[in-house]
């Protein structure tokens, strides 16, 4: 195959969850389209690349110096939602369900990955936590060993503040079928039960 | 929604195969990472348009005046293989089943999509059968009803050359479960069934 073919198709095939095939895919309909799709894509990269950077305060991907929710007052009602990443931002901005300020660690702590404190976003959360006035902080993390350690070593840089904390509830999902539930969702939905 | 972002997530989005949810994660994992990716990316795709286009005799991607199968006399072997697009080239190619040349026609005849002959790479096929002494036609084109209508058309404007045509058997893949085989295979394979 071309070389500069290969080449492209090998930096599409780095993207998350995009194999060789569909990878293969994407870079010929780019090479075929004649609308000039490849060149706008390829411009409005460079654009964003440009242009886009983390949130001085909290890490949301924004162009301007501070991001869209950290300017915005009506979101300091005392709430700080810490997330992975900025994609569950989006998640959480799509429901609806939380009106105040995000903060996005950048990961999660990790022994095997060697993922310590400095390499997250989470030296800044005390001063934040004093600025902004912040009672409650709600932990958004994935419900997993790295979640739950990175959660509890963020309380621990806390607690000489009086913020209180809170996670997302565990438990069977809205319609799902007991069937296809694993063993660790049910066993948290079990201990977790609500009297009625 | 930063405006920029959502800009480039809308052109991810319109690649093949890929949604808004997809294209999300990748437009996020290119603006998260420090390791220069997005611009590279970029830049290997302006680098493809600006070099890449179709072969002046076969229609393959490359960015010479020629492709690598046009310009390799070995593969003069008489055999022309009839492809609908480039992914298929390369899919014959990686089998290293065929040796001889390609012929990519752009497209599959379509009423519904109004895509007419004048549409196709197909004209320049009968002076491709003198010039390179072609004795074989291999139609290697998609088993749907407008790969069949294209196929006969081709059929039909060479009429007046002694050239052979054949097409891909039809029949169960291998390895392939009846289980699993919709009823029209099925059809074409016992209709084509061999004596032992």
């Amino acid at each position: 195959m071309n070389i500069k073919i290969e080449k492209l198709i090998k930096q599409f095939a780095k993207l998350p969850r995009v194999g060789t095939r569909a990878a293969t895919r994407m870079v010929i309909a780019l090479l075929q389209d004649k609308t000039g799709r490849a060149e706008s894509l390829a411009h409005a990269l460079i654009d964003a690349t440009e242009h886009i950077h983390p949130c001085q305060i909290c890490g949301v991907l924004t162009d301007g110096e501070v991001c869209e929710y950290c300017a915005d007052v009506a979101r300091q009602n005392g709430e700080l939602c810490i997330v992975r990443d900025f994609s569950d931002v989006l998640v959480l901005e799509k429901s609806g369900v939380f009106h105040g300020r995000y903060h996005v660690l950048g990961g999660m702590l990790s022994g095997v990955d060697g993922i310590t404190p400095n390499d997250l976003n989470i030296a800044c959360i005390a001063q934040r936590i004093e600025q902004e006035k912040i009672n409650e902080i709600i932990f958004a993390l994935p419900n997993t060993v790295e979640g739950k350690t990175t959660q509890q070593y963020i309380i621990s840089t806390l607690n000489n503040t009086d913020v209180s904390f809170s996670e997302l509830a565990s438990g069977v999902p809205l319609g799902g079928d007991l069937d296809y539930i694993d063993d660790g969702t049910l066993t948290l939905a079990f201990g977790g039960r609500k009297k009625l």
